[in-house]
């Protein structure tokens, strides 16, 4: 630990969201401060940080200034513009690397990285003009999913396939961004794993968790998944992995399909994941601290399940419902977002029972 | 929860030590702001809240804009002047209500309000001068301790007395502040109980932890601490007491001593409390939470134990085990204090096993 950042160190967090409000919590609780970078003045994160940069990405004096007044650099969020990265590396280690973010930011570098691993993923094809969607719909056949490269989250920026004649509409609606044309996975549940490394080399992953969706959004997490003890020990295994192969700082989120055939990777993101949330109240150490332990060069923290955890999401209305959830043994957290909109993350609920 | 607060509302707070630092990380997880008040530039909250008033407790412009920018105002140490308490009383309500902190403010008023409730306390008499002292002395016998009776924490303003030829010069020491000198009480175990209450009359208690103090200051909570079922319940039954006497509203920590006769009451803090910084990784909901759900009118959360937890206090020098401590199975919590001083109060540790 003779490089950790010691007390009154401070991180740099792009994105003030509700990871980076988490994270920057996480953070006080081990002596350091947060400087957060985000353009939106009521970033979730600017509330509980001990700084907050109020600028657009691409403002140089700005992220020139912060990366000056930060030991570390980490983010929240995979889509930072590439310009901002390269203004920063010069002032303060940035974790996880730009290995790790580039692999992540594009579809088709992330599936060739994970395949070349050995690792499975969903049959896909690289989509950037009309006859590469013809050829991608003749190998991968269809029902199948076209998906930007770039930028796509929370089922944004994606369009099903129901056969092989929805291929030009469905190539027309991406208005000409590099895609990638997944086949369908025949699969029983969605899991994902949440794995941490330091730059020590040591590898800490959490219980894999079962994920269900609801319109293109995380809905639940449920801990333990129902799973297979060997499918377990698979999960933890590709995630270290992956995470080695990278030499990757940081908390990741890696999902994953249960198949009759073993576990397919389905994507892999670069920060704390969403479905990592029960972490908060399952284990003694949650995927917020780990992260920042991680980054900030500490040993990685104990992240024992303790208690069975349900965590479910609060998407825009959800969140009328919490002076009724706040009567229930219930754990809340919530993002301090004022505006309920459709679809916006509000917060999350974990519900607890004794492993 | 009619009036419970909203998410964006704001809680103020006077005092941004580590207590009111981890009151607004708590405040933050249901999603509210914290304004804190503290004259330090430095101050441990500050880092974590969304605004900090730098003033002196006597400055009553930055007491009215502070008043006025807050939903509720709560307060994270006893000895607020009570000019800023006259000046913010008309801008916002005032959890715990100012009796509760007058109650508490002083030591003789505070054992009177108690003996009126039918508790035991150790045996006292009130202090003012020389002729005073002769006449505690004949009352309450040797050995005892002479307190200030206001602004006394962590052993501080406190003189023991051997026998009573220490009288006289234990009462120079106080330099006329009006004092109480309080009898030696034989007790097996020290103990307390945090307990707390909301607007609408609910009551909740945590498991009582077992307390050893160390040169005056807390310096392990054991929990569940090892007394029989019957005082564990009069330990809720006489907390339950206190706050309802009180119309309380927030957390209290009361300290209490085990006795052959039963518990004896030692004091009462109108504020969340050293010892039970334990519940931050033994329930669901820590004691930070519970005060903020009860001052911003929300019901109450689950405060149910989960596991049995040992909260180390790193005290001073204690601080530089962090790098050992963090390769262990333990939740460090560290107040992002840079300057190690002898008896400060630099961080925590709660080592946790299942119940």
């Amino acid at each position: 630990m003779t490089d950790a950042l010691p007390v009154g160190a401070t991180i740099g967090i792009l994105g003030g969201g509700q990871l980076g409000r988490m994270l920057s919590v996480a953070a006080s609780r081990l002596g350091l401060k947060c400087h957060v970078f985000d353009p939106a003045p009521d970033a979730p994160a600017a509330q509980v940080a001990d700084a907050h940069t109020c600028a657009p990405y691409e403002d140089a004096e700005a992220l020139a200034a912060f990366g000056a007044a930060v030991d570390v650099i980490t983010y929240e969020f995979e889509n930072i513009p590439t310009s901002a990265l390269d203004a920063l590396e010069a002032l303060a280690p940035i974790y996880p690397n730009r290995r790790a973010l580039a692999t992540s930011q594009d579809r088709i570098t992330e599936k060739d990285f994970l395949t070349d691993l050995g690792l499975a993923v969903a049959p896909y094809a690289n989509v950037e003009s009309a006859a590469d969607m013809d050829a991608a719909v003749a190998k991968i056949g269809a029902p199948a999913i076209l998906k930007t490269r770039r930028f796509g989250y929370d089922g944004k920026g994606q369009v099903r396939l129901k056969d092989a004649s929805d291929a030009s509409a469905a190539w027309a609606d991406m208005a000409d961004a590099p895609s990638v044309l997944e086949g369908f996975v025949d699969f029983s549940k969605e899991i994902s794993i949440i794995a941490a490394r330091n730059p020590a080399g040591d590898v800490a992953c959490y219980d894999p968790g079962e994920n269900v969706h609801k319109d293109g959004i995380l809905a639940t997490t449920t801990v333990p998944a129902a799973i297979p003890a060997t499918l377990r020990m698979d999960a933890v295994l590709l995630a270290a992995k992956i995470l080695n192969s990278l030499d990757y700082v940081g908390v990741m989120g890696v999902e994953l399909f249960v198949t009759p055939a073993g576990l397919i990777v389905n994507e892999i993101a670069p920060r704390v994941h969403n479905s990592g949330h029960w972490t908060q109240n399952g284990c003694l150490v949650d995927q917020f601290e780990q992260h920042i332990r991680a980054v900030a060069g500490w040993p990685l923290g104990d992240g024992t399940r303790h208690s069975d955890v349900v965590m479910e999401n609060l998407i825009g209305d959800d969140v009328l419902a919490v002076p009724e959830i706040a009567r229930t043994a219930a754990a809340i957290h919530l993002y301090g977002k004022v505006e309920v909109k459709k679809g916006r993350k509000m917060g999350h609920v974990n519900r607890v029972t004794p492993a």
